[in-house]
């Protein structure tokens, strides 16, 4: 598995040595994403769906809307060994279209004095609307989730050091998993991965994310089409509130039996 | 306490609505970094100790050296009251020297095809050196430090929602705690902590982190002269390759009695 790596440790108990042996890592390498020649990215990494990162990366700056906004996207053949399979290079149906200087981070740094949190929604909310689907989901189904991801995250399981994200229909059946060292990049990866199946936008979908939830998450989430993000820690104040406006359901704390609902409790039934 | 927001959720169990109520969140807004008036990142972050969150990512990119080189970092007055408090401007005390072009991060992204975990260690050790320093510390010593940590914890403990950073001295002694929405802020405002204190290099300290091990959070350790890196959960594979090359100690899975250390052994007695 090219996500894991083998380590060497020493283990200590009660102040003692125990053993040395053999362990494994999560993978972690740079990679530079290219448009059209420009890098717009380096992101660190997991390798395995770089493909999947960039194209869902786009998706989530708002830099393509779907995957016919998409030419071609090739690793780029390394000048070294070590480095080979760290660059992409993605290619636009219309290059004319491409504005590096229009990304999104770059709009917020733009910003004037007096950025806030009401100003990052707005600026992500600009390029795109509210969901307004009227999927209805069971909290029986939520609750089934995390089980049905645990069973599939295996490179997780042998390191400890990998956040996942996953994709579930609205019947709760599971679609896709995706794992990364980087939170960001682990959805990157799933919602490229719907992307390049042209399953977006994902009406009617569940996002699953095995940590916490931050603004960005969500955000993404949203770039997807996905209304129903749930997650087994905590939400950030400003992923609530994004949420809240975005017409997205959010729950956390999907532990056990039981599961908070922070925004669009309606579609919850 | 501003670093956490009041929120109103619904509490499902067993599929059925089981209470409303009040709970809190990690708050989480952008904080604008400008160093001579030219914006040098826009981070997603708990608000609290964003002048020390400032210095701390100036030293951790290089920007910086020491205390010396910082003429003076104020809060922007804001045009607007959701703004307020989000915009720092840092004052240096040699500004011809500030070169925004020469950022790690875009000396990173403007390498050649063929980028690769090696080149990431190289560019960051171009500007540092190994850290030789020959303390000892006892494992027995490391083995208690968790425990002292989560006593502070309070924000995280009231959201399940921060990542946090501590720094200890060669005794196990707490000096400072710090959390945030983002590990690489909690771990920078701790760092600037120390830089405005004028502790830095932490020579014969140890850091302390609540969750998983980067190669970033590792070099910006080794940024501030910290040999020692200890986390409650695992390291990345990069982590532990530059670990090894900078010569700082790193040990992960600091759990109960026991814990793996991966680099730098010879400083565990």
């Amino acid at each position: 598995m090219k996500e894991i790596v083998p380590t060497r440790l020493t283990r200590y108990e009660n102040g003692v040595v125990l053993e040395r042996r053999s362990d494994f890592l999560a993978r972690e390498e740079p990679l530079e994403i290219r448009v059209e020649g420009t890098t717009i990215s380096v992101t660190m990494r997991t390798p395995g769906c770089d493909r999947e990162l960039a194209a869902g990366f786009l998706l989530s700056e708002g830099i393509i809307k779907s995957a016919h906004d998409l030419f071609d996207i090739v690793t780029c053949i390394a000048t070294t060994k070590a480095g080979a399979g760290n660059t992409i290079d993605v290619a636009l149906r219309n290059p004319a279209a491409f504005d590096p200087a229009k990304l999104s981070r770059h709009i917020m740094t733009s910003s004037s004095c007096g950025l806030c949190g009401t100003t990052a929604i707005d600026e992500a909310m600009k390029r795109r609307k509210p969901l307004r689907e009227r999927s209805r989901i069971s909290a029986e189904i939520l609750i089934a989730l995390p089980k049905i991801l645990s069973e599939q995250q295996t490179a997780f399981q042998s390191t400890g050091g990998l956040h996942a994200c996953a994709l579930f229909d609205g019947a709760g059946k599971l679609i896709a998993v995706r794992e990364d060292v980087g939170r960001h990049n682990a959805l990157d990866k799933l919602i490229g991965f719907a992307l390049l199946k042209k399953l977006t936008p994902l009406a009617g979908h569940i996002v699953l994310l095995s940590g916490r939830t931050s603004f960005e998450m969500v955000q993404k989430a949203h770039a997807a089409g996905v209304a129903i993000v749930v997650a087994i820690s905590a939400p950030t104040s400003l992923a609530v509130k994004f949420a809240r406006k975005s017409g997205q359901t959010l729950a956390g704390f999907l532990r056990g039996r039981s599961l908070n609902v922070y925004a669009g409790e309606k579609r919850i039934v």
